[in-house]
């Protein structure tokens, strides 16, 4: 990855970062033996010695996620605890003006909030005493975001409707729309003041039209911080691309040289709401679902053996002659060699909206997936798997979303200036 | 407090605690720097220096609560990140027997999960390489459930159902029922594993009747461990009862020599889903909403001055003549001394349910409080608070619930055996 800056977790305060920070700081101060430790997820820990200054500890808290550099953050930045989805719709008579207008508040509201200030006069106080623990704050257009704001000629393509796969059961109400915007934060209060705040900054410029919670694991609960298990009990995200590979970038995100100028640096999200039919995927031995899955529950190894980042063998067979790693496994069909290379990077929140009437749990994957093209990440392994894979008898596609998502803004720019003011 | 065993947060493994905490083990030892720090909310942080053993760490998912003991686990427990409130009643035919052997099969599981073991042949592999993370899982049971067993005689009075209140606005499909379970966990997984298992193990004995969904910060987003804060960003809690006070058990727990000797150790809870009218509330300014509660919001202190801890000055009036906390402001109403002594233990967890469809924030408090007496504790406070609190307006009561929850189990016994084999 050429630039991680965008993204880098760090601890390190910008000059004028004070307030709620500095409540933090002398908070710990007064009270050291009540002043908790934690380390940000996905960075090393520091180990806390007596002799270090209150300064030099990491808290998940004090973790700070920088807004500006090549990348909007919440694309890289490690899974958070906390998570909020949420679209908009440009209200009736709001045009391409009042749209740059809100691109400009929600980017000084954001900011703010990632670096742990206040959002202003109007706040709410909810985040007080707490330090912006990772929050990210993304924001992403959809294709009709180009019909409301005049701004066709600078649509992509690459935005044009996902196909309709036959397992879909998408309810509209809950898909699409002009804005989205997704908030992750390792602290839940952190997290909905900042729903808030962008939902009370929208104004008059735009309305609600769909919002969704999620959570992944908290900071610590787990030994292993690389790898999310969803609440079907497998790992997932085994096969994600890594910054670290040469051609993440390429993969994930628009490329300078793209005829749209305005998306360098950008990337798209495509967004699913997954439920997944517990009662029914429980029903099954965990023999049978690591089947359907490709991979041992226990710790996502191959079920051909290995350990979780071992290839899969797809060629081997067991002393029956079957394949061992089956025909219709989910982990085979969405593999990335068996779909011409083609690598999202999934970035999903679980979701559990409680239990139905019947007493069955509304719960299941937010996922979101990035990619540089769509049409060569998303499209044609959500093709395959929709033909053939063995988990889908146990999910559920109930809402769905593409957005183009701008590149980072520099300093003094609003997310998304480049499109709006070309 | 007489005894705090059965709610000590602990790091030390019981004899046969392994599996899930060995694989944690394991991969700590395995990749050092990938293992993350933290402290357990509450709990003294211990200082990780790198000639300590990994077993010397103390973790956020390591932390473990006992389930044996005076008193069940969840009552005096510090807040934990994630929760699940969870009502039962008893499938049709379903009877004293059957509440029985429910009873056992759960207290089974809890013990198991609470120690961060695996709940059995059909473990959903969701909390697989976490730690418990806190986890307690506490039971109560309703009015209708003495019924149901033919326990009427056994019944308190103290069950009775609660008064109406004038501005109660409850929903019978979200209140009461014959069982009660409460989950909390400082990771969400956990907690979410823990309710699947606890749903799982009712069997074909008692169906889900309702069940929420809360949160409080995660351990280490903030320098102030002690008191919580809400989703109208008042720091929520002062007043509560400390444990190191003299009468903080006889205020609490239900004493050794009550008439009905099964509940010695228990305590009552009420359970209320309080909205918060977030649109309205946010629309007063800061002075304002200080007024409305008779606290500073940036930290709780009472408008009369001092610290978060400082008494209220209750008769104090400002150069206007008028009391500087107004006569009908929430902390003054609700504060114990204008209460006959009132006490109970507030434990709540914030809620969020997304948005509704015109733009409010389905959000608020799920109240939990805990008393030795109702009639003593929530009672009386609510009464007045029904009458002239100037929270009111911004507040709507949802659903309610009353149950008795009874002492911690010895080992060996399950919950509510003394009853249940009386």
């Amino acid at each position: 990855m050429s630039d991680t800056a965008s993204d880098s977790v760090s601890d390190t305060a910008s000059d004028n970062d004070i307030s709620r920070r500095r409540l933090l700081g002398a908070v710990g101060a007064a009270g050291a033996t009540g002043l908790v430790l934690g380390a940000a997820g996905g960075a090393a820990a520091h180990a806390a010695t007596s002799g270090d200054a209150p300064t030099a500890l990491t808290t998940v808290g004090s973790a700070t996620v920088a807004f500006h550099g090549e990348h909007q953050s919440g694309i890289t930045t490690p899974l958070q605890a906390r998570g909020h989805l949420i679209a908009f719709d440009l209200a009736p008579g709001a045009g391409h003006r009042e749209a740059a207008a809100l691109m400009r508040r929600w980017s000084t509201l954001a900011a703010e909030l990632m670096a742990g200030r206040a959002a202003g006069d109007g706040d709410t106080g909810v985040a007080l005493d707490a330090g912006p623990s990772s929050l990210t704050i993304t924001f992403g257009f959809g294709r009709t975001f180009f019909d409301r704001t005049g701004l066709v000629t600078q649509r992509p393509a690459e935005l044009d409707p996902l196909p309709a796969f036959s397992s879909d059961q998408l309810d509209d109400r809950r898909s699409n729309g002009d804005l989205w915007v997704q908030i992750g934060s390792d602290d839940a209060l952190v997290a909905f003041h900042a729903l808030r705040a962008i939902q009370k900054a929208a104004g008059e410029a735009a309305r609600v039209r769909w919002q969704m919670n999620g959570f992944n694991r908290s900071p610590g609960a787990t030994g292993r911080p690389m790898t999310a298990r969803n609440l079907m009990g497998q790992v997932d995200g085994t096969r994600n691309p890594k910054p670290s590979e040469a051609d993440f970038d390429r993969r994930i995100f628009v490329p300078s040289g793209t005829k749209y100028a305005w998306l360098a640096g950008g990337s798209y999200a495509v967004v699913r709401r997954i439920r997944m039919l517990l009662d029914d995927w429980e029903k099954l031995s965990p023999t049978k679902q690591e089947r359907v899955i490709g991979r041992r529950k226990s710790d996502g190894a191959p079920l051909t053996g290995g350990t979780e980042t071992t290839e899969l063998a797809l060629d081997r067979t067991g002393p029956d002659g079957k394949l061992v790693i089956p025909d219709n496994a989910h982990a085979r069909i969405s593999a990335p060699e068996q779909n011409g290379g083609a690598a999202m990077l999934r970035r999903p929140f679980s979701f559990h909206d409680g239990i139905d009437p019947d007493g069955t749990p509304d719960a299941g994957l937010l996922f979101v997936c990035w990619q540089a093209d769509p049409l060569r990440g998303f499209v044609p392994v959500q093709r395959k798997l929709d033909r053939g894979d063995a988990l889908s008898p146990f999910i559920r596609h109930e809402a769905s979303g593409l957005f183009a998502v701008p590149g980072g803004p520099k300093k003094g720019e609003y997310v998304g200036q480049r499109l709006l003011e070309s």
